[in-house]
């Protein structure tokens, strides 16, 4: 069947693809690379979008970035050399392809620039571009999403949100965990951590109903009623308790009708669930899991974080550093409190008054965080009832081991703890809360075949980032923002 | 503020802790590690879950499986140093704590084991455990979704499945791509690609219908109608003529009612995105991208992909070698059409009759994979009615710059193409086919504002996971399957 015309014909197809391949232009050199050359007098390609032109009778300087780096190379033009029309046609946001020379920089700011021989316009970019000028509001570049990212701000922002995904992956890949990807769509409730998103197939317009009145979902894609996961944990313990050591990294929702800086319908969480883990080792993981992050940032995203530490957020820089040199502080709920309750004797005024058994709101964390300790702080041992059903309860039989680690600005950016691996224990915590645990048979068989003792965490994402990157608003660590009526992009 | 009896209660605190851990048991050994391990004579820690257990008079072997290998560790107890009735309670599924001295083995099939000195037991497993028995059925499996990970071949597979997605991350860190976050609630519907789950807040029990008698979505989260995506590459085209390169990774939903072992309702899904890329270079590097993955595996996963070869599939390290060792054919879908028709006139028998124009079916792609070229096969330049609307249209306007990656036994693994850059060829695309862009006037200012030649493609996830595990059914690399009337975990 393999006859000799059909080999013919691919040998001739291999041939035209190198052939083609030869005739293509040089291949592009990427900013970032360009800027570290001292090949000075070699040819080069870049391609990208223009940040700013300058002209003048002698020279025209063209600034050319295409997203590899926050820096910008220089491209100088002898307008001599290049038709006027295309030249004066090139304004801010057009995409060139510039060949040039290599060469030295004479002026200041950068150390290399490309000496123009030619530019081939792949496309212009009229006067009504949204990002024609700078110094936008926020909320401005938000409405421009898509455009946005062409600004050194979300350009530096999204280069710093890959690193630490990366810096993620790399951590638990290095420490022996195993990538779990648990279901988004599903038919349980987790914690009854939220508000849900429904998902149907049905036609609202022609919804099927029961005997009863209500809608039936016999027919749906799934054949009952179906929702968006608020958490990967409960799956992600099937995961621990076979492979010993997993981590989610996905895309989480919350229906809260939440218009805050700090609030996505959509967000991406971190969530590692660890078999044979005790209370200590949980906290000396999350800290150095922290750390991880943060030195990755400050050693690999140097130009971004000095960009934003300049423009964003002066003490940046400082404040990542700090995590660092900090051990963390290792504080019970307990003794948190009366740290609080003594700064409240003492005549510091706080919103929302100080007592065993309470959620400390934000005020209260920060307390502790920026100004008793002024080092991130791990606290532990809460009372059980503003805890989630799962967590171990201590013998003392009234707190439990939660662990939440509290940052400065940040406030809460991990919450973790041990779960309750007794059967008895857990289904009667469940009872005595209420919990509607029908369709959670399977999580109660972790502790019905086999138990373990196990932990983990989970790890807002964004919050890691607004953490990393000295910005205020959730809505501009992530592409597309997700909040309430807003789905656009 | 920072009073001398708060600091005292803190350096308390931090005292307490390093006392707890002192006291703490001795750290375990993971399996993987005690059997690389020499250290003959050394007491050891090791904890995991019985996989099985059999009983002399002399002497008691366990073997136990902590999932950081599918290897177990055998534990060789002398029954008259553990209490008789805790030995025989421990049976396959529970877990357990041992402490004892890693020896050399005597037996066949390991290097190392453990003289056993203690056993804490940490959950028994009753009579009931649904792995109790070896050689059940895939159904079955799937039925014990959340048990059967602690099984030799789902070990094995989600072990790969993780390495798989980090040589993914690892591919893209190292060639400069940023992970970019596409939203996964959309507005939009990206390419037509299939039926969409639709996400809601409302009640459905109650719904407010507008005042033509159509549900009204006013109060709806986002104000409108709103789906889970079936692609992020339009969001991903924004990230790529900003950034530079990125991919997305990331789950994706089709509510296609297909009971198939090659469907799934949610997956995850790889869109890397190029700008300044041409089809020569698209092709090279999704041959590039995917041979790193599978060197990936035969690198990292020896012992998992051993075990598949021999149990589920025994042809798989064969065919893995066989993609790192050949090129792939370059085919145009002309010639490809061409080799087909001769194949028909010399009388080999398709189901579906081959002409110029119509979609290959997997009949097709087969042939040429596994028939006539014998090897992984990239085809393009496709006739542009059976491509999606944004493919660069050649000049000689039949073709689009397509490119399909054709595995064996897998077929389609990857598809791809160079974009349309040019506004007005894209927006007159549209128009001719009736495609409703009122919701994606972003996507057109890509086009509209400094336009760039560029070019991406799309790998499902799990049919890579399919074809380097050998395992045939797409529910089985999946922890927990989506698929019509199943959500169940």
């Amino acid at each position: 069947m393999n006859d000799k015309t059909s080999v013919l014909t691919c040998e001739l197809v291999n041939l035209s693809t190198r052939k083609l391949k030869k005739i293509q232009t040089m291949k592009r050199t990427k900013v970032v690379d360009v800027l570290k050359s001292t090949d000075f007098g070699k040819e080069v390609v870049v391609k990208g979008w223009v940040r700013t032109h300058r002209s003048s009778k002698a020279v025209d300087f063209i600034a050319l970035n295409d997203g590899s780096t926050i820096k910008n190379i220089q491209i100088v033009v002898d307008p001599s050399k290049i038709n006027a029309d295309t030249l004066k046609s090139i304004t801010t946001g057009a995409c060139l392809c510039v060949t040039g020379t290599l060469v030295e920089s004479q002026g200041k700011g950068q150390s290399v620039e490309i000496q123009c021989q030619d530019i081939e316009v792949y496309g212009l970019c009229g006067s009504d571009y949204p990002m024609q000028k700078k110094g936008q509001s926020f909320e401005y570049m938000r409405q421009h999403a898509h455009m946005r990212l062409r600004t050194n701000t979300f350009g530096a922002v999204m280069r710093i949100r890959h690193n630490m995904a990366f810096a993620i992956h790399q951590y638990f890949h290095e420490h022996g965990f195993f990538y779990f990807h648990t279901p988004l769509i599903t038919a349980s409730d987790a914690e009854g951590a939220g508000e849900m998103f429904q998902v149907t197939t049905q036609n609202l317009n022609d919804l099927k109903k029961g005997e009863d009145g209500k809608v039936s979902y016999e027919d749906d894609f799934f054949g009952k009623m179906t929702s968006l996961t608020v958490s990967g944990q409960l799956e992600g313990e099937l995961g621990a308790t076979a492979l010993g050591q997993i981590y989610t990294f996905g895309p989480t929702f919350r229906a809260e009708n939440s218009n805050t800086p700090r609030h996505l319908a959509e967000f991406w969480m971190i969530e590692p669930e660890i078999a044979f883990i005790a209370l200590p080792d949980l906290m000396d993981l999350e800290e150095d899991f922290i750390k991880y992050c943060v030195r990755w940032a400050l050693d690999n995203c140097k130009d971004d974080l000095d960009f934003l530490n300049s423009m964003i957020d002066k003490t940046l820089l400082e404040r990542l550093q700090g995590v660092l040199k900090n051990d963390f502080v290792r504080l019970t709920y307990t003794d948190g409190i009366k740290i609080l309750e003594e700064a409240a004797a003492n005549g510091h005024k706080f919103e929302f008054p100080v007592s065993w058994g309470m959620d400390l709101a934000s005020e209260h964390e920060r307390f502790l965080v920026e100004h008793h300790f002024k080092k991130p702080v791990i606290m532990y041992d809460y009372p059980k009832e503003i805890k989630a059903f799962y967590m171990k309860i201590n013998e003392d039989g009234k707190t439990v081991q939660g662990t939440d680690v509290l940052f400065p600005q940040i406030g809460e950016i991990i919450g973790g703890s041990v779960r309750e691996e007794s059967l008895e224990k857990l289904t009667s915590e469940i009872e005595r809360r209420h919990i509607p645990m029908k369709d959670m048979w399977w999580y109660l068989d972790t502790r019905k075949y086999g138990t373990c003792p196990h932990g983990g965490f989970g790890l807002g994402f964004e919050r890691l980032i607004l953490f990393v990157t000295g910005m205020q608003n959730i809505r501009d660590v992530i592409p597309f923002p997700r909040t309430p009526k807003n789905a656009e992009f």
